[in-house]
Formats: structure tokens, sequence, C-alpha cells
């Protein structure tokens, strides 16, 4: 089985609510250019798509290479979406984009195959082609930020389950009947363990009574952020311990259970969560680990994610990759 | 790619702590013969795997088939095993079996290819070939009864993680700080939804001073089990009804849960727990698609396994037969 060996690059297009960024990438996950503007969202999805299709260029064109040698696009857009048919649904963040035929858009223009997945299924594809899941079989990628997103890899391949909206880590249920999640379940581990949840629960408690110093940190209640957290708690803030212990012990229990089910070699965790270096990893392994069975602690670390910035355009281009090489190997099998 | 298509027939052994049955299944799921023993537990090992080896030839005598005609055989048993080398390492239901090298003395003398794995992963396999998940690609598989076991198939396989001990299910914690497990853990499934837990948590309640016919339908308080709390749920006793809704919400969380990692397009669960019915599956699929997102939900049904007591032998027979089929296929795109 051999794959194509010739010198070939792709597109990584990240889409995100506030910005969008293009990067040209080689196979090896070397970024040769890379472009970034603010995202027109409120001009709606065809201004966004001229936009992306300008970035395209302007990364070729940074990047001093020939349009014949970048030979895909990846795609990496918030959820929900539909790898298959390449649609956009409706994201929380794009608001306007109503089943938006993306792939078909671009691909007409930019007339080479492209590929499209969630933003945390592009980054699971990312930090295991190119950063802290390089030559791992079996790796869960768990990212916290404002919501909680995850991705499976699973016999070194990206599962995507029945309609490609699998590892929806976040909406795993932690507590029955508990906080209210933006995808209207009660209970999930993102209205717990988001960077908006944590400054979120902080508030309330505030609000409720207690006192702490994060009010006067942050200049007023509203303004409390995960950040501002993690600064209280470095200053020994009673609230923000108490808060923080909470957050780990089910954000524990929801490593702990992705375990149980996947037995993988790593669970890899990015995001602005990674912020509290160590006062999040060493107790978060001691928590998750002494919840499952030996032989499934015995093989899994947890360990951060290594790609930072530039996740959003590696992951787009694995995206890519990825795509290419399922179709080579379709190729290669039944030729 | 092809497969053979000469008649071969499987051995299905399946070793409990009470019992062991063994019987000869042919390729499309027709048990030509089935006989069982109780498992002489105490004696250990030696002795249990002569029960097995004595099983077997009895089988083949009832089956009227040719030794030549049977071509693999498939164990299920209680974990924790390690399927790739063969060794039962330290079942709870199996005292003094400690990493006893099974497919190894097995196939010295069956002298064919042995295949081993956990009981709730051969129930898997046998509902995915045989039962309720035929034709499936993506299906999670339940097993309710004194534990609560699970097995994953994506894209059509078994999904078995880094070292063989995925799809752990059972032990998803779903309380926080809550009871207390057999596998040491707090708060697992288990600890809440199988029928000893079910039966123990109306113990509680009423040694604690909860009323309730429950003593008296079952001869004494020691005396319930999941079938009396079926029996006062149907005669309208009121703690039966709590610890059944209560069951039912966690076990709507944990079902949910599974179907938002893992986009299935089934559900199925067997077990004695689908003794409850009608008391069961509607209600579940409520609470648990209410917790889903949109497109997980429309993709997913939860519905009862269909092998019923034959799921012991039938699945040990479906892991031989993906042994079998995976080492063809290897062959088909190596050799």
């Amino acid at each position: 089985m051999t794959l194509r060996t010739e010198p070939h690059y792709v597109l990584g297009i990240d889409i995100g609510g506030t910005k969008l960024a293009v990067g040209i990438v080689s196979p090896e996950g070397r970024l040769v250019s890379e472009v970034r503007t603010p995202t027109l969202v409120r001009e709606g999805p065809d201004r966004v798509i001229r936009q992306l299709l300008d970035l395209c260029d302007g990364a070729l064109v940074q990047s001093g290479l020939l349009r014949s040698q970048v030979v895909a696009a990846g795609v990496g857009c918030g959820g929900p979406l539909d790898p298959i048919t390449g649609v956009v649904m409706e994201p929380p963040n794009l608001p306007g984009w109503v089943d938006v035929p993306l792939v078909a858009r671009l691909s007409d223009r930019l007339q080479i195959p492209v590929s499209l997945d969630n933003d945390a299924n592009a980054a699971a594809l990312g930090e295991h082609r190119f950063g802290a899941g390089r030559g791992i079989a079996n790796m869960i990628y768990l990212t916290i930020s404002t919501g909680v997103g995850g991705g499976v890899i699973t016999d070194g391949r990206l599962y995507q389950g029945e309609n490609g909206n699998a590892g929806e880590i976040g909406h795993m249920g932690v507590v029955l009947g508990g906080r209210t999640c933006g995808c209207g379940g009660q209970g999930c581990l993102e209205a717990y363990a988001s960077g908006t949840s944590i400054a979120g629960r902080v508030r309330e408690a505030i609000a409720g009574g207690r006192t702490s110093m994060m009010p006067e940190l942050a200049g007023s209640l509203e303004q409390i952020t995960a950040e501002t957290v993690l600064a209280a708690l470095r200053a020994g803030d009673a609230l923000a311990r108490e808060i923080w212990e909470e957050t780990l012990d089910l954000l524990g229990m929801g490593v702990a259970n992705v375990i149980s089910i996947f037995n993988p070699r790593r669970v890899v965790l990015g995001g602005g969560i990674t912020n509290f270096g160590d006062l999040l990893f060493p107790p978060l392994r001691e928590r998750a680990l002494r919840r499952v069975m030996a032989p499934l602690a015995a093989v899994v670390d947890i360990v951060p994610a290594e790609l930072g910035s530039t996740v959003g355009i590696l992951g787009a281009a694995a995206v890519a990759l990825a795509a290419r090489e399922a179709s080579e190997l379709v190729n290669v099998v039944y030729k």
C-alpha cells in the first residue's frame, strides 16, 4: 500500500464567530503562511465566504507556492454541521447561517477537494497528527474554553458516529437535575467545567451572599472571568478554591467516564483552562485515575495539548489530510 | 475481497460463575446443539477447564457434525481478562482464577483457533451479528442484571480500546460522591441501575424507616430483589415507584451520555432489567432522548435485546466468527 509522495500542501481554514484564519500547511504540519481577519459575522454567510476566499488567496501569495502545489482544503467550523454533505446547519456562533452548503461553495471556487468538520473534531485531528497525540492510536481530545468540546480518535482515525456528531463529551450529564446548559439540557459537564460556567458559578455564589476578593480583582461582579478565578485561587481566596475543587471533581468524573468507555492511551486537554497549569493537571489526574479500573488506569495518561493558538489552522489542515488519505486508501483497496 | 464459503461451524463457550454452557453454532446463528452444566467453581480452573472440554465433546456428539466441520471456538467469560493474550486475569465470579492462560489451554486440546472476550463484549457481538443489532454499524449494548456491562460496536466492529477494556459503561460515574460500587468507585451507574443496587436501595430505605409492601411480598427484608420491586411497582407501592423513578432518571442520563459520545444508530438493552418491559422502555427513551442534541436523537433508537437466554453461547460464537473474519481480512489485504 503506497500513498503519494510528491510535495503537496493543504489549506487550513478556521471559521470562528469573531475571527477567520487561513494557513497553508505542509503534510508534516509546517505552517508555511498564515493570514487572519475579524469575521464580518453580521453581514451573513455570503460575505464571510468571500472573506474566506480572499484569505485563501492571501495565504497562497504569502506562501510563495504555486496554486497547483495546494491540493486540498480542510475547514473547521462551529457545529452542528454535517461533515458528509459539507453543510453547516445552524451554529450558535454564526447567526444567520442556516443549512449553508459550505463545502460546495468553497470547492466550486477553489477547484480542489474541500472537507469540513466541527472545530473540536478538527482540533482532535490536529493534535493527533501534529501535536500531543502523535503516534497514539486511541486518544480523547477535550477542549475547555467558553464551551467544552470533544473529539475521539479510535484505531488512529476520527470516530464520527452515525451522522458525524460523535464526541459531544461536553454534553455528558454529570449532575442529575443540575445547572442548565447552553444545549438546553441539565447538568452537562459544560455547565460546570467551561470557563463561562466557572465564572458564572462564582458570580451566583457572590450574588447569593458569599464574600470573595474576586469582584474587586475583576473590577465588578459582572467582569469576573475564569482568569479572575485563577488569580484569586493563587491569592488564596476561599470561594475560588471551593468552586475550583468542585470543577476538578466533576471534570475528574467526566474524564474518568471517557476513560472507562474508550480505554484510550491518552487524554489530551486543550483550551483556555490549560492556563490553570499545575492547579489543573496533577489534581485532575489524581481524581480521574482513582475512579477507573486498574487495567484502564495502567495505560492512559492525561496531558496538555501542544498546538496552542495554531490548533485552528493545523486542525483544519488535518481534516484535509485525513480526507485525502481516506480517499487514497479506498482507491488502493478497490481499484 | 472474498471470504470462505464452505460450510463451517464454531463452538460457543460461555463461562459463568454458576453454570457453563457450550453450543455449536452455524455462521448464520443457528444453534445446532447445546449442553450445560453447573460450574464446579470451588474446584478451581483446572477442573473447570476439564468440564469445558467435556462439554465441547458433548456438543459435538449431539450436533452430528464431523470434528473437521468445527473450525474455531469463542469464549465469553467474566473480566478482567486480556482478549489479545487470551489470559483470564481475576474475575470476581471465578475465585482462584488468577492469570489463567485460557485460550492456550483450550486451543492446545481443541486444536482449533480459540478467541476470548469478556461476557458483555461477547453479548454485544452476539446481538450485533444475530440479534437486535443486525445490519447496524454503530451500536451500544448495555446489559443490566446483577451488574451493568457494556459493549461498543463502531463501524461494524467491536471497539476494544488500547488494551481490550473499552465499554465499561457500568462504571460511568453518574453521582459525584454517590453509592460505593463493587469496583471500589463511587456513584457508578452500576451502583444505582443494577438489579442488585435497585434491591439494595429499597432495603436501605426500609431499614431507614420507610414503609412498603415489599418485605411482605418477598417474605423478608433480606429477600427483596429487583423482581420484588417490579411486583410492588405494579401493585402501586410508593417506595417502589420512587426508587424506580430515580433508577430511570440515572439510567436515562447514562444512556444519553453514551449517545452524546458515540452518536450510535441503536442502543440495545439486555439482561434481567428488560423484564420491566413497558415500565422501562418508554420512560427510558423519553428521559434519554430529551437530554441529547437533536441531530443525535434523530438517528438513534433504544430497543430490547433479542437473544434472551441464548446470548451467552451465541455471543461466544460471534467472538469466534469475528476473529476468524479479521484474520481472513488480514490475509486478503497483506498476502
